[in-house]
This record gives structure tokens, C-alpha cells and sequence, in this order.
């Protein structure tokens, strides 16, 4: 019986090794030879299916498409080689962020909803020329958002957990201070529990009147109530929220101020392209031997 | 009687040569003294006062705030030099396109309009990394727009009225080759004889389904009964639209796949405080006897 590779996109049934068999398997419905499987591209999306891998006992590999992977640990079998998606959704996420203060500082949705109302009433806007932007959470996503921002004519000001002063990065420690002079913050930050409300009720009111939060990392790093009682004086752009996604009689929605988008930052032709090249690459390395990247936990098998 | 200076903003009071005495005048009322005005600044906006050129026989110099200036010419008296902004709004205007790609590419209308429903819908978009932009009227808004799309992952195709080879810039004369390979395509020209329609029928045919076509050019640059007719087979994010506004009745309000601002391209954040510091540094030029900059037609007075 030939060893089985799962992958999600045809594109990828080429790059399969030729002692193995491509199965095309996008989440739906049930792949054919899992005891066969020894190499499992998880699905994208809402399907990942994370119960499939007690079902793989020759599995030697896992390739996940998203940054995040403590889902999957703790249904990954002892010894199998644990690959993520770090990097995939960078230019993804810093275009969406990009997008996202675009709007925010230029009023775009004011002129969305006047269209639907066939209205005409321009006005002048802030601009993101001329800004401060902090980006908080600076990694590859926050470097990619950073790039982008360059000839925009702003400032840009990296925060990330630790100091690191050779690149000019500052200590989440000095949020305090430097929330202040920001026009723009940037929430780039995964979910932990240095994270979990790290923007609250005392940095909102730190921050000046009108300037913008935009939030593309995780729901709970912003204070969601302390967000409604600031009551717009400081806007917000969100793509993820908390509660994500915020029921439907939840003040979010219309709150003044506020734009949500129901966190798409990852998932555009930015992503999809590049995750499934990311995949062609890795199945090539591991037929030829090479190591893997974006190894997260070794395997042994 | 001291000679006068009309200027906008309070700030340029500070820049008015001290042989001359400063006016306040944002285009709200009559100023006081128009017969000494020997420099006057033209308001921004709707307020232009170009009725009062006729009144003002010691005028020496007229400096606009905008790039375009025949409006002007009937109504300047001869010897009178006159200066326009180009220039001014390079930055805003080139922020407002990307701005709107963005926003296109990335659906954001479509989720300002779910979040006005409380809706939570997320669907995978397009992108603008990996797509390519024909900016067509390349001149410096296009060079403002190619400096923020640069780090975007886009590939940035120049178009303009004559070759610029060594720029590589195409002639207009191959926009009907360049079109089928265009994903975007932004409409910077002045509205001139041969702008007039550049964007019409036979040209809208040669785009690719879902392409997008963003205006912040001339609203008649773009044909607005094709692109009606195209259905949203071809996008549009507009800023400047023919008719111009569109009347409350116009299907252009509520066509599929069309994003309407209402000319607000150029005045932001972006403008006022470059446009402050212009007059101030024309004002000490014209004080101490040098050339002043964007001259459009020199003066004998």
C-alpha cells in the first residue's frame, strides 16, 4: 500500500514525491487511506480538521497553513513533525492593516453609506500622511506593514514584547509612553496572556482625541468595553473582535467610530497564491530529504 | 495706503512682508481693501472669488491653490502673474487612490455595508499585492502613486501622453494593448480634448472581467454610460464622476461594483498643511525679490 500525501489544492498533486500518492482533500467530506497517510497538509479555513490526525498512525509529517498551532498539539501523535504557516499571511494581513488605516483616516466608510443613501457631501478628512503610526507586535507581519507604510509619509514607531534596540524596536513597557503621540496604533500581537487586553480602559485613555486603533492580531487584545465606553472619541478598525463575531444586538456594530471587517485580513489572492507555492516547496524538500521549514515541533519518525 | 496681501490662513499672516500689510480672507465675505491688493491668494474650494481679480487694478501676483488655473485666465488682468498648486495635493490625492484600490480590492464597502446590517460574512477577496496597476497620466500624482504602491507587491505599468522611454513610460497611444493585462487601472489626467472619453466602450471591452478602473482624474475622463453598461463586469472606485454630482436619481449610485467619494481626493490632511507652508515660503520669496515657483504665467508688473 503506498504511502498517502493529503493536500488541499490540485496544484500541489504535482509536487508529491513519486514513491507516494497525491489525495486531494480541501476539509469536506472524508479523505480515502488515512492508515496510509504520512504526510497531512491541513486544510485552510474553517475545516481543519484537527480529529483526522488520531486517525493517521503513519503520519510523519503535519503541515498546518496558519501562524497558530497550539490547536493542534494536543491531538498531534508523539513523533510527528510539526510545520506551520508563519509567513503565509504576511502580506495578507499587512495589506488588509494597510487597507484598514486607509479607510479609517480617509472616511471611506462615511462615503459608503452616503452612496447607499445617494448623498453627496464631501468633507476633509485626516490623512495618513502626516501621522504617527505604532505598530504594536512588531514581527514579519508588522516588518510587512512597515514596508508599506514607508512612502506614505508617516512615522513609524515598533513596539513587540521585548526591546530590540539594534532595530529600533521599543519594549511593550513603553506602551504608556508612547501611546500619547501615536495618530494610528496597530495591534499585530497573537493571544497570550501578556496580550489579553493589552490596549484596555487606561490606554484608550492615554491616546489623543481621534486617533485609531486598528486591530488585525486577536479580538480579546483590545478591551472591547473599554473601546464602546470611550464612545468614539477614539475610532477603531476592526478585523477581529471579541466576542468574534460579535452577536447581532451587540453595540459594536454601531458603534460611532468603528469599522469591521469579519477578519479576512489573512484570507485574499495575497494568501492563497502563496500558501499553496509554500506547500509545492515543502513537498519537494521532503522528497528529496532536505529539512522542512517552518518547522514548529521536530519529528522523530 | 499700504499695499495689501490677501491670504487663507492665519499663518500666513506671519509671512507677509512687512512693507505690505496682511489680509485674512477665506472667501466667506468681501475683504476689506481690494483696491491696494497688490498679492492675492485664492481661497480653497468653493469659494474661489475669481470675480474679485476685476477689482483689484494693483494686482501684481495671484497664486492658486490648485493645479488646474484656466478658470482663472478670463478673469486675470493682464501683467498679473499667476501661479497655481501644483504640486500641492500630490500626496493627498496620490493616498486618496491607493486608499480607494484598496478598499476595492479588498471589498471594504461590501463590509460597511454588512456591518450597517449586523452581518458577519467574510468571503475570500482579491488583493493588490500580485495584481497589476496601469496608472495612466503618469505624471507627479502617478509618481506619488507608483512610490506608495512600490513596496505592495504589484507590478506598476506608466502611461502617459508621449513615451517616455527612458522612464519607461508608454504612450497613450498603446493603452488598447496595455488594457487586457491590467488588473487595476487609474485615471490621474487633467480633463483635456484628448482626455475627454479616453475611457470608453471599446476600451472597457478590453479589460478583464473584475478588473478594476479607480478616477481621481476628470470625471469625463471615464465614460460613464459604458461603464454602466458593462454591468460590474468592470469595477470603478470613483472620486471624481460626469455628471458630477451625480443627481439623486443617477443609476451610478447604485450600480454593482462602483465605490463613489465625493471628490475628496485632494483635500485632507495631507493638503492644507503643505499648502499652508507653500504660500508661506511664495510669500518670503516674492518679499525678497527671487522668482517665485509654479509660475504658470509671468507677470510684467
Amino acid at each position: 500500500m503506498a504511502d498517502r500525501v493529503l493536500v488541499p489544492w490540485e496544484q500541489n498533486l504535482g509536487s508529491v514525491p513519486e514513491t507516494a500518492e497525491g489525495v486531494l482533500f480541501d476539509g469536506e467530506g472524508e479523505p480515502a487511506g488515512l492508515s496510509e497517510a504520512v504526510f497531512y497538509v491541513m486544510p485552510y479555513g474553517r475545516a481543519q480538521r484537527v480529529d483526522l490526525l488520531a486517525r493517521m498512525p503513519r503520519l510523519r509529517v503535519c503541515q498546518l497553513l496558519t501562524a497558530g498551532y497550539e490547536h493542534v498539539l494536543p491531538a498531534l501523535p508523539d513523533g510527528v513533525e510539526l510545520c506551520n504557516g508563519r509567513g503565509l499571511h504576511d502580506a495578507s494581513t499587512a495589506e488588509h492593516a494597510l487597507a484598514l488605516i486607509l479607510a479609517a483616516q480617509r472616511d471611506l466608510p462615511r462615503w459608503a453609506a452616503d452612496q447607499a443613501e445617494r448623498t453627496w457631501a464631501p468633507h476633509y478628512t485626516r490623512s495618513l500622511a502626516g501621522s504617527r503610526v505604532l505598530i504594536v507586535g512588531y514581527g514579519s507581519i508588522g516588518e510587512a506593514l512597515e514596508a508599506r507604510l514607508a512612502p506614505c509619509e508617516c512615522e513609524v514607531v515598533r513596539v513587540a514584547r521585548r526591546a530590540r534596540p539594534e532595530q529600533g524596536v521599543h519594549p511593550v513597557s513603553e506602551l504608556h509612553r508612547l501611546l500619547p503621540e501615536a495618530d494610528v496604533v496597530v495591534l499585530v500581537t497573537p493571544l497570550t496572556e501578556e496580550t489579553r487586553g493589552l490596549v484596555g480602559a487606561e490606554e484608550l485613555a492615554l491616546m489623543r482625541d481621534g486617533a485609531l486603533v486598528v486591530n488585525v492580531g486577536r479580538g480579546p487584545v483590545l478591551d472591547t468595553e473599554a473601546l464602546l465606553k470611550e464612545g468614539g472619541r477614539v475610532r477603531a478598525a476592526l478585523d477581529v473582535t471579541d466576542p468574534e463575531p460579535p452577536p447581532a444586538g451587540h453595540p459594536l456594530w454601531r458603534a460611532p467610530g468603528v469599522f469591521i471587517t469579519p477578519h479576512v485580513a489573512g484570507g485574499s489572492d495575497a494568501f492563497y497564491p502563496r500558501a499553496r507555492a509554500f506547500v509545492d516547496a515543502q513537498l519537494r524538500r521532503w522528497g528529496a530529504g532536505e529539512p522542512l521549514e517552518n518547522v514548529v515541533r521536530p519529528g522523530t519518525r
